[in-house]
């Protein structure tokens, strides 16, 4: 027990101690550098492909996937830089595995980079990436009790981003109690509703994103 | 390297020698065992609350949650046995957790226990709890593309439940790709469509459990 606590121990460590360095990296770029998390089919591609319409070669988007290119192809087809990181059956990205990417990427036009986190509300939560802030996606159609029981994301996220809101006439989500619970957890949380159907909150998050990167 | 493939080789195989012994304790007890694996929001809750309205006390229900116990509670209220591990971060269950809750259970009245796997299409795929076999949901608000990025999971599932079959207007989801993706993959899977809203489908889900319980 105490030998599997000390390696997790230094892993993290380990892992914070490169995203200080990815940090330094972003800094020194004048990159600002996002981590998206949310359960698989949140909307995380769509909310990126929508972005990769508006900034085109200013964004740039690393997408970890278990395996395949599919989101990766959604993104550049949509016009902004998009590279992938294969995990291969790994359940998060880490701060080793970006820092490596960003070495093979051409990052002179990029001002914003999205890093997309693999697809679920759990592993990815605690490993910081070097990232400026964390943003949470929850769909209304998966249901509002997503931040009382995944705290460990809620409470990292700074903005949470309620997306399919197009979808609230048919689902069961009751979005004030979303708002209560998010700012349980994280007092300073920006919360957000979208819809990448309709274009619903896109300016406000857009407006959000220019005022950081100004 | 090597050693971490050896210390993951043997989690593995301990892994798999407890599940026998769950398949073993299952069959001694008569007992139908499924694993339901999805995404967080996919409907899995909502699912068993159905069933354990239909089943009451011969369902039992094992549900994951890395904490609270939101998702027992709901089961619970609805009428079957409902108990709760609770993994703290570990983002998917082991034969273990299953072996060491199965001993405090009355399993008396029991004939159809579910797990409900943690929320995540990763992590859960390649754990082997001792079941009959995995059924995999994925509900039309999250996209098509899972099996197609997900194989792992898709692979092994033996059942596919599309679910908020409801949201079909109102979403860009094409039935059709999901069952030939899905059984590309696997082409013994049962797929299956249901609207815990409506009710649709959920006749043939029973049929389908009583057929295997008979």
């Amino acid at each position: 027990m105490t030998e599997k606590i000390s390696i997790q121990t230094s892993a993290s460590s380990k892992n914070d101690q490169i995203a200080a360095e990815n940090r330094d990296f972003f800094k020194k770029n004048g990159l600002l550098a996002l981590n998206l998390i949310s359960s698989a089919g949140s909307g995380k591609t769509s909310l990126l492909e929508a972005m990769a319409k508006k900034y085109g070669k200013s964004l740039a988007v690393i997408t970890g996937d278990i395996q395949m290119t599919y989101d990766a192809d959604r993104i550049t087809q949509a016009g902004s830089l998009a590279v992938q990181i294969e995990t291969h059956g790994t359940c998060h990205l880490t701060a080793a595995m970006i820092q490596d990417k960003l070495k093979e990427m051409d990052l002179k036009d990029v001002k914003l980079l999205v890093i997309e986190n693999i697809g679920n509300l759990v592993c990815p939560s605690t490993y910081d990436l070097g990232e400026k802030f964390k943003i949470a996606l929850v769909s209304t159609a998966e249901g509002d009790e997503k931040p009382i029981k995944y705290p460990a994301l809620f409470l990292r996220a700074s903005v949470v981003m309620v997306t399919k809101i197009d979808l609230m006439p048919y689902v069961n989500f009751n979005l004030e109690r979303v708002k209560s619970d998010c700012l349980k957890l994280n007092p300073n949380a920006r919360l957000m509703t979208t819809s990448c159907k309709t274009g619903e909150g896109l300016d406000e998050w857009y407006g959000y994103l220019e005022g950081l990167m100004a």
